[in-house]
Protein backbone atom coordinates (compact mmCIF):
# COMPACT_ATOMS: atom_id res chain seq x y z
CA UNK A 1 0.00 0.00 0.00
CA UNK A 2 0.80 3.38 -0.46
CA UNK A 3 -0.11 6.08 2.08
CA UNK A 4 1.50 9.25 2.21
CA UNK A 5 2.36 9.99 6.18
CA UNK A 6 2.55 13.47 7.31
CA UNK A 7 4.89 15.09 10.08
CA UNK A 8 6.11 18.23 11.75
CA UNK A 9 8.82 19.26 9.04
CA UNK A 10 11.74 20.08 7.85
CA UNK A 11 13.28 16.40 7.64
CA UNK A 12 15.24 15.51 10.36
CA UNK A 13 13.15 16.50 13.05
CA UNK A 14 11.83 13.68 15.54
CA UNK A 15 8.02 14.11 14.29
CA UNK A 16 10.17 12.22 10.53
CA UNK A 17 11.77 10.09 13.21
CA UNK A 18 8.47 8.61 14.73
CA UNK A 19 6.76 9.02 10.88
CA UNK A 20 9.67 6.48 9.90
CA UNK A 21 8.79 4.11 12.58
CA UNK A 22 5.07 4.15 12.51
CA UNK A 23 5.24 3.47 8.29
CA UNK A 24 7.05 0.57 9.40
CA UNK A 25 5.77 -1.09 12.17
CA UNK A 26 2.35 -0.84 9.85
CA UNK A 27 3.87 -2.22 7.34
CA UNK A 28 3.39 1.40 4.87
CA UNK A 29 5.57 1.98 1.87
CA UNK A 30 4.31 5.36 0.89
CA UNK A 31 5.80 9.51 0.97
CA UNK A 32 6.80 10.96 4.16
CA UNK A 33 5.30 14.28 3.99
CA UNK A 34 7.26 17.24 6.12
CA UNK A 35 4.41 20.01 6.68
CA UNK A 36 4.74 23.22 8.04
CA UNK A 37 2.83 23.36 11.14
CA UNK A 38 1.25 20.48 13.49
CA UNK A 39 -2.43 22.34 12.61
CA UNK A 40 -1.67 21.68 9.08
CA UNK A 41 -1.13 17.94 9.72
CA UNK A 42 -4.38 17.91 11.52
CA UNK A 43 -5.66 19.93 8.69
CA UNK A 44 -3.92 17.47 5.69
CA UNK A 45 -5.63 14.56 7.38
CA UNK A 46 -9.41 16.35 8.08
CA UNK A 47 -9.42 16.72 4.41
CA UNK A 48 -7.98 13.95 3.08
CA UNK A 49 -4.93 14.64 1.70
CA UNK A 50 -2.68 12.50 3.48
CA UNK A 51 -3.40 9.38 5.00
CA UNK A 52 -2.13 9.31 8.33
CA UNK A 53 -0.83 12.39 10.69
CA UNK A 54 2.32 12.62 13.05
CA UNK A 55 1.35 15.21 15.68
CA UNK A 56 2.91 15.36 19.26
CA UNK A 57 0.40 15.60 22.08
CA UNK A 58 3.41 16.31 25.13
CA UNK A 59 5.62 17.99 23.15
CA UNK A 60 9.14 17.31 24.73
CA UNK A 61 10.02 21.24 22.87
CA UNK A 62 6.60 22.51 23.86
CA UNK A 63 4.52 25.36 22.22
CA UNK A 64 2.74 22.97 19.64
CA UNK A 65 0.63 20.86 21.77
CA UNK A 66 -2.55 23.22 22.85
CA UNK A 67 -3.02 24.20 18.71
CA UNK A 68 -2.71 20.62 18.45
CA UNK A 69 -5.19 19.08 20.60
CA UNK A 70 -7.70 22.04 19.73
CA UNK A 71 -6.94 21.24 15.59
CA UNK A 72 -8.01 17.98 16.58
CA UNK A 73 -11.11 19.10 18.29
CA UNK A 74 -12.01 21.24 15.63
CA UNK A 75 -11.65 18.96 12.68
CA UNK A 76 -14.80 16.31 12.01
CA UNK A 77 -12.88 13.54 10.27
CA UNK A 78 -10.11 13.29 12.30
CA UNK A 79 -9.49 10.09 14.54
CA UNK A 80 -6.75 8.68 16.88
CA UNK A 81 -5.16 5.33 15.29
CA UNK A 82 -2.31 4.81 17.05
CA UNK A 83 0.10 6.49 19.63
CA UNK A 84 3.87 6.46 20.10
CA UNK A 85 6.28 6.99 23.22
CA UNK A 86 9.76 7.70 22.76
CA UNK A 87 12.51 8.99 25.02
CA UNK A 88 13.64 12.86 24.26
CA UNK A 89 16.83 12.23 22.44
CA UNK A 90 18.95 15.50 22.41
CA UNK A 91 22.14 14.96 20.59
CA UNK A 92 25.00 16.88 19.96
CA UNK A 93 25.73 17.14 16.19
CA UNK A 94 28.49 18.59 13.95
CA UNK A 95 30.35 18.91 10.67
CA UNK A 96 32.64 15.42 10.00
CA UNK A 97 35.64 15.59 12.04
CA UNK A 98 34.99 18.07 14.64
CA UNK A 99 36.08 17.61 17.86
CA UNK A 100 34.25 18.89 21.11
CA UNK A 101 37.05 21.01 21.79
CA UNK A 102 36.83 22.60 18.61
CA UNK A 103 32.72 23.90 19.34
CA UNK A 104 32.49 27.55 20.17
CA UNK A 105 28.79 28.21 19.34
CA UNK A 106 26.05 25.77 19.92
CA UNK A 107 23.07 26.50 18.07
CA UNK A 108 19.32 24.79 18.26
CA UNK A 109 15.33 25.62 19.36
CA UNK A 110 15.30 27.74 22.66
CA UNK A 111 13.69 24.96 24.22
CA UNK A 112 16.18 22.17 23.51
CA UNK A 113 18.77 24.44 24.92
CA UNK A 114 17.23 25.21 27.88
CA UNK A 115 16.64 21.25 28.24
CA UNK A 116 20.48 20.57 27.59
CA UNK A 117 21.68 23.65 29.72
CA UNK A 118 23.46 21.32 32.53
CA UNK A 119 25.45 18.96 29.82
CA UNK A 120 26.14 22.76 28.25
CA UNK A 121 27.82 24.32 31.33
CA UNK A 122 29.13 21.25 32.34
CA UNK A 123 31.66 20.49 28.68
CA UNK A 124 31.09 23.75 26.99
CA UNK A 125 30.96 26.29 29.53
CA UNK A 126 32.30 29.07 27.00
CA UNK A 127 30.06 28.32 23.93
CA UNK A 128 28.28 30.62 22.03
CA UNK A 129 24.29 30.04 22.31
CA UNK A 130 22.20 30.47 18.86
CA UNK A 131 18.92 30.27 18.35
CA UNK A 132 17.51 28.39 15.12
CA UNK A 133 14.19 28.08 14.56
CA UNK A 134 14.50 23.68 14.53
CA UNK A 135 16.50 21.47 15.86
CA UNK A 136 16.44 20.59 12.26
CA UNK A 137 17.46 23.75 11.30
CA UNK A 138 19.83 24.19 13.73
CA UNK A 139 21.77 20.76 12.99
CA UNK A 140 21.55 21.21 9.07
CA UNK A 141 23.49 24.75 9.91
CA UNK A 142 25.83 23.10 12.22
CA UNK A 143 26.70 20.24 9.67
CA UNK A 144 28.57 22.78 6.94
CA UNK A 145 29.63 25.36 9.62
CA UNK A 146 33.10 24.59 11.23
CA UNK A 147 32.78 25.37 15.08
CA UNK A 148 29.21 25.27 14.99
CA UNK A 149 27.36 22.25 16.63
CA UNK A 150 23.49 21.71 16.59
CA UNK A 151 21.35 20.10 19.38
CA UNK A 152 18.83 17.48 17.57
CA UNK A 153 17.75 14.03 17.48
CA UNK A 154 19.38 11.07 15.68
CA UNK A 155 17.88 11.14 12.43
CA UNK A 156 18.76 14.76 12.04
CA UNK A 157 22.19 13.78 11.68
CA UNK A 158 21.38 11.59 8.92
CA UNK A 159 19.94 13.83 6.93
CA UNK A 160 22.44 16.60 6.87
CA UNK A 161 25.64 14.59 6.63
CA UNK A 162 26.74 15.77 10.45
CA UNK A 163 28.21 13.75 13.30
CA UNK A 164 26.90 12.85 16.63
CA UNK A 165 29.77 14.60 19.07
CA UNK A 166 27.61 13.04 22.52
CA UNK A 167 24.15 11.73 22.72
CA UNK A 168 21.32 11.95 24.95
CA UNK A 169 22.47 15.15 26.67
CA UNK A 170 19.08 16.56 27.73
CA UNK A 171 19.30 17.19 31.18
CA UNK A 172 16.20 15.05 32.64
CA UNK A 173 17.20 11.50 31.20
CA UNK A 174 13.42 10.38 31.90
CA UNK A 175 11.61 12.91 29.50
CA UNK A 176 9.35 11.45 26.96
CA UNK A 177 7.74 12.84 23.93
CA UNK A 178 4.39 11.57 23.59
CA UNK A 179 2.76 11.10 19.78
CA UNK A 180 -0.21 10.28 18.03
CA UNK A 181 -1.12 9.19 14.14
CA UNK A 182 -3.97 10.53 12.82
CA UNK A 183 -6.02 9.08 10.54
CA UNK A 184 -10.01 9.14 9.32
CA UNK A 185 -10.46 6.29 10.91
CA UNK A 186 -9.22 4.77 14.48
CA UNK A 187 -7.62 1.32 14.99
CA UNK A 188 -9.67 -2.33 15.03
CA UNK A 189 -9.64 -3.95 19.06
CA UNK A 190 -6.43 -5.49 19.13
CA UNK A 191 -7.20 -6.97 22.97
CA UNK A 192 -4.89 -4.69 24.40
CA UNK A 193 -6.30 -0.80 23.59
CA UNK A 194 -6.78 2.78 24.94
CA UNK A 195 -9.32 4.98 24.30
CA UNK A 196 -9.62 8.75 24.49
CA UNK A 197 -11.92 11.11 24.68
CA UNK A 198 -12.48 15.11 25.42
CA UNK A 199 -15.86 16.15 27.13
CA UNK A 200 -16.93 19.64 29.01
CA UNK A 201 -18.89 19.24 32.27
CA UNK A 202 -20.49 21.75 34.06
CA UNK A 203 -17.66 23.52 35.79
CA UNK A 204 -19.26 25.67 38.24
CA UNK A 205 -20.75 22.66 40.03
CA UNK A 206 -18.57 20.64 42.63
CA UNK A 207 -18.47 17.33 42.29
CA UNK A 208 -19.70 16.93 38.03
CA UNK A 209 -16.17 16.02 37.15
CA UNK A 210 -15.86 13.35 39.56
CA UNK A 211 -19.13 11.96 38.74
CA UNK A 212 -18.15 11.25 34.98
CA UNK A 213 -14.84 10.05 35.97
CA UNK A 214 -16.55 7.12 38.29
CA UNK A 215 -18.44 6.59 35.04
CA UNK A 216 -14.87 4.80 33.79
CA UNK A 217 -13.61 3.73 37.21
CA UNK A 218 -16.79 1.97 37.91
CA UNK A 219 -16.19 -0.39 35.14
CA UNK A 220 -12.83 -0.83 36.20
CA UNK A 221 -11.21 1.07 33.47
CA UNK A 222 -8.15 2.63 34.21
CA UNK A 223 -7.96 6.23 33.42
CA UNK A 224 -3.43 6.86 31.70
CA UNK A 225 -4.05 10.31 31.11
CA UNK A 226 -6.02 13.47 32.35
CA UNK A 227 -5.76 16.96 30.20
CA UNK A 228 -7.70 20.06 30.85
CA UNK A 229 -8.16 22.75 27.96
CA UNK A 230 -9.99 25.99 28.40
CA UNK A 231 -12.74 25.84 25.77
CA UNK A 232 -13.03 28.72 23.64
CA UNK A 233 -16.57 29.30 24.40
CA UNK A 234 -15.22 31.23 27.29
CA UNK A 235 -13.73 31.74 30.67
CA UNK A 236 -14.50 29.36 33.52
CA UNK A 237 -15.20 26.65 30.50
CA UNK A 238 -13.13 23.81 30.27
CA UNK A 239 -12.72 20.42 28.14
CA UNK A 240 -11.17 17.13 29.48
CA UNK A 241 -8.99 14.88 27.38
CA UNK A 242 -9.17 11.21 29.53
CA UNK A 243 -7.57 8.32 27.88
CA UNK A 244 -8.32 5.14 29.80
CA UNK A 245 -7.27 1.61 28.83
CA UNK A 246 -10.05 -0.38 26.41
CA UNK A 247 -11.24 -0.25 22.99
CA UNK A 248 -14.65 1.78 22.01
CA UNK A 249 -16.30 -1.86 20.87
CA UNK A 250 -15.89 -3.63 24.27
CA UNK A 251 -19.52 -3.54 26.08
CA UNK A 252 -18.60 -1.70 29.33
CA UNK A 253 -16.39 0.49 27.48
CA UNK A 254 -19.18 1.39 25.10
CA UNK A 255 -21.56 1.90 28.52
CA UNK A 256 -19.26 4.38 30.22
CA UNK A 257 -19.13 6.36 26.45
CA UNK A 258 -22.96 6.42 26.46
CA UNK A 259 -22.93 7.43 30.21
CA UNK A 260 -20.40 9.69 30.18
CA UNK A 261 -22.12 11.44 27.11
CA UNK A 262 -25.13 11.81 28.86
CA UNK A 263 -23.70 14.25 31.37
CA UNK A 264 -21.54 15.98 29.05
CA UNK A 265 -22.19 19.38 27.40
CA UNK A 266 -19.85 18.78 24.63
CA UNK A 267 -18.71 15.36 24.27
CA UNK A 268 -16.38 13.14 21.45
CA UNK A 269 -14.75 10.15 20.72
CA UNK A 270 -11.26 10.98 19.78
CA UNK A 271 -10.78 6.90 18.81
CA UNK A 272 -9.73 3.38 20.14
CA UNK A 273 -6.22 2.05 19.59
CA UNK A 274 -3.08 0.05 20.62
CA UNK A 275 -1.68 0.79 23.38
CA UNK A 276 2.15 1.60 23.07
CA UNK A 277 4.21 -1.40 23.61
CA UNK A 278 7.65 0.48 22.87
CA UNK A 279 9.81 0.66 19.74
CA UNK B 1 9.49 47.17 52.50
CA UNK B 2 12.99 46.15 50.30
CA UNK B 3 12.06 42.59 48.62
CA UNK B 4 13.68 41.43 45.62
CA UNK B 5 11.53 39.08 42.92
CA UNK B 6 12.78 37.15 40.44
CA UNK B 7 11.97 35.81 37.34
CA UNK B 8 13.01 34.35 34.15
CA UNK B 9 15.51 37.15 32.13
CA UNK B 10 16.21 38.88 30.31
CA UNK B 11 14.45 42.13 30.98
CA UNK B 12 11.66 42.90 28.76
CA UNK B 13 10.21 39.05 29.17
CA UNK B 14 6.58 38.54 30.07
CA UNK B 15 7.67 37.67 33.12
CA UNK B 16 9.40 40.69 34.15
CA UNK B 17 6.06 42.38 33.23
CA UNK B 18 4.24 40.14 36.10
CA UNK B 19 7.13 40.98 38.32
CA UNK B 20 6.51 44.93 37.80
CA UNK B 21 2.60 43.94 38.51
CA UNK B 22 3.43 41.99 40.99
CA UNK B 23 5.24 44.61 43.07
CA UNK B 24 2.71 46.62 42.31
CA UNK B 25 0.11 45.21 43.45
CA UNK B 26 2.04 43.69 47.35
CA UNK B 27 3.24 47.13 47.65
CA UNK B 28 6.95 45.96 47.22
CA UNK B 29 9.54 48.44 46.67
CA UNK B 30 12.63 45.73 46.43
CA UNK B 31 14.70 44.96 43.04
CA UNK B 32 13.93 42.95 40.50
CA UNK B 33 16.19 40.04 39.37
CA UNK B 34 16.62 38.52 36.12
CA UNK B 35 17.32 35.13 36.57
CA UNK B 36 18.52 32.36 33.79
CA UNK B 37 15.61 30.10 34.10
CA UNK B 38 12.38 29.27 35.77
CA UNK B 39 14.65 26.31 37.77
CA UNK B 40 17.18 29.17 39.09
CA UNK B 41 13.66 31.27 40.41
CA UNK B 42 12.41 28.16 42.31
CA UNK B 43 16.04 27.27 43.63
CA UNK B 44 17.12 31.01 44.60
CA UNK B 45 13.41 31.16 46.42
CA UNK B 46 14.20 27.79 48.20
CA UNK B 47 17.77 29.13 48.95
CA UNK B 48 16.21 32.20 50.41
CA UNK B 49 18.29 34.32 47.82
CA UNK B 50 15.16 36.18 46.82
CA UNK B 51 12.09 36.89 48.75
CA UNK B 52 9.43 35.96 45.55
CA UNK B 53 9.68 34.41 42.32
CA UNK B 54 7.49 34.95 39.40
CA UNK B 55 7.14 31.55 37.03
CA UNK B 56 5.00 30.90 34.47
CA UNK B 57 3.08 27.28 35.04
CA UNK B 58 0.77 27.18 31.68
CA UNK B 59 3.81 29.04 29.28
CA UNK B 60 2.59 30.29 26.12
CA UNK B 61 6.05 29.63 25.12
CA UNK B 62 5.92 26.30 26.31
CA UNK B 63 8.94 24.18 27.34
CA UNK B 64 9.47 25.64 30.73
CA UNK B 65 6.24 24.63 32.87
CA UNK B 66 6.87 21.05 33.00
CA UNK B 67 10.71 21.95 35.00
CA UNK B 68 9.33 24.73 36.71
CA UNK B 69 7.02 22.10 38.59
CA UNK B 70 9.25 19.74 38.99
CA UNK B 71 11.26 21.84 40.46
CA UNK B 72 8.37 23.22 42.78
CA UNK B 73 8.29 19.87 44.06
CA UNK B 74 11.98 18.95 44.52
CA UNK B 75 11.86 22.15 46.87
CA UNK B 76 11.52 22.16 50.62
CA UNK B 77 10.88 25.73 51.46
CA UNK B 78 8.95 26.92 48.10
CA UNK B 79 5.04 27.63 48.80
CA UNK B 80 2.84 29.36 46.19
CA UNK B 81 1.62 32.72 47.66
CA UNK B 82 -0.10 34.17 44.54
CA UNK B 83 -1.60 33.70 41.20
CA UNK B 84 -1.68 35.96 37.83
CA UNK B 85 -3.49 34.93 34.97
CA UNK B 86 -2.45 37.50 31.87
CA UNK B 87 -3.69 37.73 27.71
CA UNK B 88 -0.86 36.33 26.03
CA UNK B 89 0.53 39.73 24.57
CA UNK B 90 3.02 39.45 21.37
CA UNK B 91 3.63 42.99 19.38
CA UNK B 92 5.39 43.39 16.22
CA UNK B 93 8.27 46.05 17.60
CA UNK B 94 10.81 47.73 15.45
CA UNK B 95 13.29 51.02 15.64
CA UNK B 96 11.57 53.85 15.94
CA UNK B 97 11.03 55.36 12.39
CA UNK B 98 10.20 52.05 10.80
CA UNK B 99 6.98 51.22 8.99
CA UNK B 100 5.52 48.25 8.41
CA UNK B 101 6.39 47.95 4.36
CA UNK B 102 10.64 48.24 5.46
CA UNK B 103 10.48 44.90 7.68
CA UNK B 104 12.01 41.95 5.64
CA UNK B 105 13.42 40.13 8.62
CA UNK B 106 11.13 38.90 11.62
CA UNK B 107 12.49 37.44 14.61
CA UNK B 108 11.41 35.75 17.67
CA UNK B 109 11.53 32.49 20.15
CA UNK B 110 10.31 29.84 17.47
CA UNK B 111 7.39 29.24 19.41
CA UNK B 112 5.93 33.23 19.32
CA UNK B 113 6.52 33.45 16.24
CA UNK B 114 4.31 29.87 15.73
CA UNK B 115 2.00 31.48 17.57
CA UNK B 116 1.87 34.91 14.77
CA UNK B 117 1.90 33.16 12.23
CA UNK B 118 -1.49 33.94 11.26
CA UNK B 119 -0.55 37.75 10.98
CA UNK B 120 2.95 36.86 9.07
CA UNK B 121 0.90 35.14 6.50
CA UNK B 122 -1.20 38.02 6.09
CA UNK B 123 0.81 40.89 6.34
CA UNK B 124 4.07 40.01 6.38
CA UNK B 125 4.03 37.58 3.64
CA UNK B 126 7.72 37.90 2.15
CA UNK B 127 9.41 38.67 5.53
CA UNK B 128 12.07 36.21 6.63
CA UNK B 129 11.71 34.20 9.74
CA UNK B 130 14.25 34.33 12.31
CA UNK B 131 15.16 32.84 15.67
CA UNK B 132 16.29 33.86 18.69
CA UNK B 133 16.83 32.71 22.31
CA UNK B 134 13.71 34.89 23.54
CA UNK B 135 11.63 37.20 22.71
CA UNK B 136 13.29 39.68 24.25
CA UNK B 137 16.23 39.64 22.79
CA UNK B 138 14.29 39.29 19.33
CA UNK B 139 13.03 42.86 20.46
CA UNK B 140 16.39 44.10 21.85
CA UNK B 141 18.17 43.26 18.26
CA UNK B 142 15.64 44.46 16.08
CA UNK B 143 15.21 47.96 18.15
CA UNK B 144 18.56 48.57 16.82
CA UNK B 145 18.58 47.03 13.26
CA UNK B 146 17.07 48.52 10.20
CA UNK B 147 14.57 46.52 8.53
CA UNK B 148 14.39 44.13 11.45
CA UNK B 149 11.37 43.39 13.73
CA UNK B 150 11.01 41.74 16.61
CA UNK B 151 8.02 39.98 18.64
CA UNK B 152 7.52 40.41 21.85
CA UNK B 153 5.94 41.49 25.36
CA UNK B 154 4.93 45.13 25.23
CA UNK B 155 7.03 45.66 28.22
CA UNK B 156 10.28 44.70 25.57
CA UNK B 157 9.68 48.31 23.16
CA UNK B 158 10.14 50.11 26.49
CA UNK B 159 12.92 48.20 27.94
CA UNK B 160 15.13 48.64 24.29
CA UNK B 161 13.43 51.53 22.92
CA UNK B 162 11.77 50.32 20.05
CA UNK B 163 8.01 51.07 19.02
CA UNK B 164 5.12 49.01 18.78
CA UNK B 165 4.31 48.70 15.00
CA UNK B 166 1.12 46.26 15.49
CA UNK B 167 -0.14 45.70 18.67
CA UNK B 168 -1.86 41.63 19.78
CA UNK B 169 -0.54 39.71 16.78
CA UNK B 170 -1.12 36.50 17.92
CA UNK B 171 -3.53 34.13 15.94
CA UNK B 172 -5.39 33.52 19.06
CA UNK B 173 -6.74 36.10 20.65
CA UNK B 174 -8.35 34.27 24.04
CA UNK B 175 -4.90 32.29 25.23
CA UNK B 176 -4.03 33.26 28.48
CA UNK B 177 -0.54 32.68 30.46
CA UNK B 178 -0.42 31.68 34.12
CA UNK B 179 2.13 32.97 36.53
CA UNK B 180 2.80 31.93 40.16
CA UNK B 181 4.33 33.93 42.42
CA UNK B 182 6.57 31.66 45.08
CA UNK B 183 8.06 32.68 48.55
CA UNK B 184 8.96 30.95 51.35
CA UNK B 185 5.17 31.05 53.00
CA UNK B 186 2.27 30.76 51.30
CA UNK B 187 -0.41 33.76 51.90
CA UNK B 188 -3.73 34.35 54.67
CA UNK B 189 -7.11 33.75 53.65
CA UNK B 190 -9.19 36.66 52.32
CA UNK B 191 -12.57 34.98 51.89
CA UNK B 192 -11.65 34.48 47.82
CA UNK B 193 -8.80 31.99 47.92
CA UNK B 194 -7.47 28.88 45.92
CA UNK B 195 -5.47 25.75 47.36
CA UNK B 196 -3.07 23.71 45.46
CA UNK B 197 -1.60 20.51 45.92
CA UNK B 198 0.14 17.98 44.73
CA UNK B 199 -0.20 14.10 45.50
CA UNK B 200 0.13 10.86 43.48
CA UNK B 201 -1.81 7.72 44.09
CA UNK B 202 -2.03 4.38 42.86
CA UNK B 203 -2.26 4.98 38.76
CA UNK B 204 -3.32 1.16 38.46
CA UNK B 205 -6.59 0.45 40.51
CA UNK B 206 -9.44 2.32 38.58
CA UNK B 207 -11.16 4.15 40.97
CA UNK B 208 -8.23 5.75 43.09
CA UNK B 209 -8.36 8.92 41.42
CA UNK B 210 -12.02 9.54 41.64
CA UNK B 211 -11.68 8.30 45.26
CA UNK B 212 -10.05 11.27 46.06
CA UNK B 213 -11.24 13.60 43.89
CA UNK B 214 -14.86 13.11 45.80
CA UNK B 215 -13.08 14.39 48.98
CA UNK B 216 -13.20 17.36 47.39
CA UNK B 217 -16.46 17.40 45.45
CA UNK B 218 -18.34 15.84 48.83
CA UNK B 219 -17.14 18.92 50.37
CA UNK B 220 -18.17 21.11 47.77
CA UNK B 221 -14.64 22.63 47.29
CA UNK B 222 -14.70 23.35 43.35
CA UNK B 223 -11.54 22.30 41.16
CA UNK B 224 -10.70 24.75 39.36
CA UNK B 225 -7.48 22.76 37.52
CA UNK B 226 -6.30 19.48 37.57
CA UNK B 227 -2.88 18.56 35.91
CA UNK B 228 -0.68 15.08 35.37
CA UNK B 229 3.02 14.76 35.85
CA UNK B 230 4.54 11.45 35.36
CA UNK B 231 6.68 10.50 38.84
CA UNK B 232 9.80 10.43 38.65
CA UNK B 233 9.68 6.99 40.79
CA UNK B 234 8.58 5.20 37.51
CA UNK B 235 6.78 4.49 34.69
CA UNK B 236 3.34 4.17 35.23
CA UNK B 237 3.39 6.90 38.67
CA UNK B 238 1.84 9.84 38.10
CA UNK B 239 1.68 12.84 40.16
CA UNK B 240 -1.78 14.93 40.19
CA UNK B 241 -1.59 18.67 40.64
CA UNK B 242 -4.96 20.08 41.24
CA UNK B 243 -6.12 23.51 42.49
CA UNK B 244 -9.31 24.01 43.88
CA UNK B 245 -11.45 27.12 45.51
CA UNK B 246 -10.94 27.86 49.18
CA UNK B 247 -8.44 27.83 52.01
CA UNK B 248 -6.13 25.55 53.56
CA UNK B 249 -7.22 27.06 56.95
CA UNK B 250 -11.09 26.77 56.51
CA UNK B 251 -12.86 24.11 58.26
CA UNK B 252 -13.68 21.91 54.89
CA UNK B 253 -10.77 22.73 53.24
CA UNK B 254 -8.33 21.46 56.27
CA UNK B 255 -10.87 18.46 56.62
CA UNK B 256 -11.02 17.47 52.66
CA UNK B 257 -6.67 17.67 52.40
CA UNK B 258 -6.22 15.43 55.50
CA UNK B 259 -8.53 12.80 53.84
CA UNK B 260 -6.41 13.07 50.42
CA UNK B 261 -3.51 12.38 52.46
CA UNK B 262 -4.56 9.56 54.18
CA UNK B 263 -5.45 8.14 50.89
CA UNK B 264 -1.86 9.37 48.67
CA UNK B 265 1.18 7.67 48.55
CA UNK B 266 3.06 11.40 47.72
CA UNK B 267 0.99 14.42 49.30
CA UNK B 268 1.62 18.17 49.60
CA UNK B 269 0.30 21.67 50.14
CA UNK B 270 1.99 23.58 47.53
CA UNK B 271 0.25 26.82 49.29
CA UNK B 272 -3.41 28.65 49.67
CA UNK B 273 -3.24 32.51 47.69
CA UNK B 274 -5.65 34.76 46.75
CA UNK B 275 -7.83 34.11 43.71
CA UNK B 276 -6.57 36.16 40.88
CA UNK B 277 -9.34 39.08 39.64
CA UNK B 278 -7.12 40.92 37.24
CA UNK B 279 -4.64 43.23 36.88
Amino acid sequence: MSEQVGYLGPPGTFGEQVALLYQQQAGLHGELRPLDSHIAVVRAVDAGEIDFGVVAVENALGGAVPETLDAILASTNVWLCAEMTLPVDHNLIAAPGTKLEDVTVVMSHPNALAQCRGYLETHLPDARLEAALSTANAVEQAAHTAGVAGIGPRRSAEVYGGVILAQSIQDEGQNETRFVVLARHDAPPTGDDKTSIAFSVDHDRPGTLTGALSELSNRGLNMTHIQLRPSRRGLGLYIFLIDFQGHKTEPQVAEALAALEAQASLFRVLGSYPRFKGA
